[in-house]
């Protein structure tokens, strides 16, 4: 329980309108897209005003109470999931664009600040606005700089991090860091802004960012190649991009995932194709167009049965649509979605579906494939029940064993979704142990009290943190609760209808 | 003095040849590119397997030695300069280039090697490095690294941190730290590599580098536009960013410095120009063709009285031949050459160009400006006599009111030379108390003895780690030896030809 004077003093800050105790309340902001266990807060509060942050931060932490900022609440690894009784900061008071400036290409933003406007307003303003997460729609900027966010363009454009100019955040005290510029090269001090920027909301409380902005490309061209096998599908992917083809978006599709779409969506995919690559070229229209012949040509080379390119933009809209609908319509068929997203060196992406097709045959599991092939970022999907305990236990073990293939094959555990709480415990396995005491230590120094969303990323930020000299060993430190290398039971169940991927 | 003892575990670690202490080996090892006052180490240690750096490290934290780790030693603000009787560990034995993986397009490299060495081993396989600091011919990868070096190509295709994806480190108990991926994307755990990129040796040495390589433009072509008002040519910098295009570079060179190129290279400069842009556009030919074309008629809108575009490949690498020298032009001049790099909003350019002359009119000093108009990156280089005590006083005030001018902009101390030590003294006027206190956590936690070239980017680390609530106001906190926003006398002394900017 929250002491009441502690609600007193949040009241005094936001306001009276703006603190809700309410169990519906806190029921409501329990939970995140990746459906963990939900936790309810002791309290939410929004502030209407950057200033706010700052105080409600020095707030909890002089009385030690977790605060966890929240944006749309659209991640997939638990990031955003409180403690109990904890403080759940709303950044969605804060949504004001600051500033367009379309002279030297930036804007300021506040944090809470839905994506898709940004986007919008931007492209109002003739420029853009890459990062397209999954759930820009209602996905916030601040909660995308905090997971740093991916999306079907960061083959050719990046991610989040590579938008982040500068940022403000304020630490757990409550003092106000003012990191990165306005200007294109900054190396003033350290790049505290690069560190931020997934940091799961561990660090600080981000109350402003700078965003950088490009020209958006002259042309564009969207197409469909259908594939009567998998691995032809997989194989052009690396095929194009060894060809040093850039697409803006090469996207995968495997048949389950296609006729899940398409009893959903209704887009017209073709539902016994083995795999479809939905694929965009853009830049100046003689790029595109002679882009566009060399995907085709390889598409053709291997194997692909047809290729469709779209008419116009409302065509192009449906395929990217169909595509945006994936996890939803495989969230239709069973209970429990389990969305994993290890990813790959590109040329390994025939190796990876490959390798996931064995795992489901394996563990006797449904898992649909699709996602960002170009990026080596796959989303394999497990649909289960988990009150089917045995079939659980299976997938538990098929989630192991797909971090296991990433990392073999020179992967990463996540490529786009985080760490949150649902990976902490796989954390070791791929960094060993001196990321982990590093980042550990590195936590402990701004946030001694560990009141900035704890457990996430590092697990229990408060082991290990000794100093020792030479090699750390594996069995070295202890990880808090997570036992080292295997996850919590039910701490790896992740995903869920609407979210961003 | 260094104990004997040291030396011998030193030896036992690299081997007899590769730990040196004689004074002329010393004395090498003293200063860098900023002409800084040298600092004779106590020993010079050469590794030859990345290990040995960890044991180094391990060492040095046991005895409390303070360990600088130096590249080619070209950098600008002091940054390799080691402490007294510290310890300076050469990269130069680890100068592997790992591997090339062009079907993923990265590199993997030792910290040792030199930065155009890998640009030129990368387009022998048909891939493209972009980042391109002045010193590339003998630059290292590590040292780019370390300082977050920037160049001639920024303007399109970033600076040194948009290309590193992992890192390999020692901390500074010996510990290896890995951190990020061979995967272009990656959010497993804290982004460490972000914060290492630009951190001077303060938190980690550097073992091995994954960088990313992208497919080489297949077109390029550069051009000279000449001037007779330097206002016009700023005002032609800002239009061409403002017309959104974005040219690979595009280099500023105002009168003072022509003449001082062409007396020294007899480039064939025009003499008699105001100022002179020197831009080239790179990408599809058809893009090229256009973007030539537009930066043509947008100078000529602002007045320029010639533009000539280079005929082929000789001459134009006569071109950036000519602007990479002129740096060691300038330096020809005085005694004593002081390069800044304050960046600004690229749309403050002219405004910031005029003040530059205001400041040499204001302060009665010679003052030649050129650079990376494009980023806003300007270098105004101030020529004069160090011990001339009157003239270095109004040197010192020029620089502050150079610093003054940036920030005022919207602006950063530092676009692309680091902070070392020689700007340490003013970071605070940028960031606020707020970034600076924040960042003596982050040190002192991963680096409790300060033995990781101490006093680098933010000072004495031991100043300052009280924690507090609320804000913190400029003069709650000291920062070592450094007054507030005072410069130490002497400390803004930078530049030496021949180094990279």
């Amino acid at each position: 329980m929250i002491e009441k004077k502690v609600i007193r003093e949040l009241t005094a800050i936001v306001g009276a309108g703006n603190v809700f105790t309410d169990k519906a309340d806190l029921v409501t902001y329990s939970y995140d897209a990746a459906v963990l266990a939900p936790v309810a807060p002791g309290v939410v509060a929004r502030p209407v005003a950057p200033e706010m942050l700052g105080r409600i931060a020095a707030l909890c932490n002089e009385n030690g109470l977790p605060l966890t900022a929240r944006g749309a609440g659209t991640n997939l690894s638990g990031g955003t999931i409180p403690e109990p009784d904890g403080v759940v900061v709303l950044t969605n008071g804060l949504n004001k664009i600051l500033e367009i400036n379309a002279a030297d290409m930036y804007a300021r933003v506040q944090p809470g600040v839905v994506t898709a406007k940004l986007a919008a307003a931007v492209a109002a303003r003739g420029l853009f606005y890459p990062p397209d997460p999954g759930s820009q729609a209602v996905s916030t900027l601040g909660g995308n700089v905090a997971e740093n966010a991916g999306g079907l363009r960061g083959l050719k454009y990046g991610v989040t991090r590579d938008y982040v100019m500068g940022l403000e955040f304020y630490d757990a005290p409550g003092n106000l860091v003012k990191t990165g510029s306005r200007t294109v090269k900054c190396v003033t001090g350290y790049n505290l802004t690069g560190l931020m920027v997934g940091s799961e909301g561990t660090l600080g409380v981000i109350s402003e960012i700078i965003l950088k902005l490009i020209p958006p490309p002259a042309d564009r061209r969207a197409m469909i190649a259908v594939f009567n096998r998998m691995d032809d599908a997989s194989r052009a992917v690396s095929a194009i991009i060894a060809d040093r083809v850039v697409p803006a978006t090469l996207e995968f599709m495997d048949n389950f995932t296609i006729r899940a779409v398409e009893a959903y969506s209704h887009a017209g995919l073709p539902e016994d194709a083995a795999a479809l690559l939905l694929i965009e070229v853009d830049g100046h229209p003689a790029q595109v167009a002679e882009d566009a012949e060399k995907v085709e040509a390889i598409c053709r080379k291997h194997g692909a049965a047809g290729i469709r390119v779209a008419a116009d933009d409302a065509e192009r809209d449906r395929v990217w649509e169909a595509r945006r609908s994936a996890l939803s319509a495989l969230a239709k068929l069973r209970p429990t979605l389990v969305l994993e997203d290890a990813t790959v060196p590109r040329s390994r992406i025939p190796d990876m579906v490959r390798e996931l097709e064995a795992i489901a045959k394996k563990h006797d599991l449904s898992i649909g494939t699709f996602g960002h092939a170009g990026d080596g970022n796959l989303h394999p999907t497990i649909l289960t029940d988990k009150r089917d305990a045995k079939e659980w236990r299976r997938v538990e073990r098929a989630i192991s064993d797909i971090f296991d293939a990433a990392l073999s094959m020179g992967g990463t555990l996540s490529g786009e979704h985080g760490i949150g709480t649902a990976k902490s415990g796989f954390m070791e396995r791929e960094t060993g142990p001196g990321a982990l005491v590093f980042s550990r230590r590195l936590k402990s120094a701004v946030d001694p009290k560990n009141i900035l969303n704890p457990s996430k990323i590092i697990g229990r930020a408060e082991a290990s943190l000794d100093f020792k000299s030479g090699d750390l060993k594996s069995g070295d430190f202890k990880s808090g609760d997570l036992k080292s290398g295997e996850p919590e039971s039910g701490k790896p169940e992740s995903g869920a209808a609407g979210a961003g991927v």
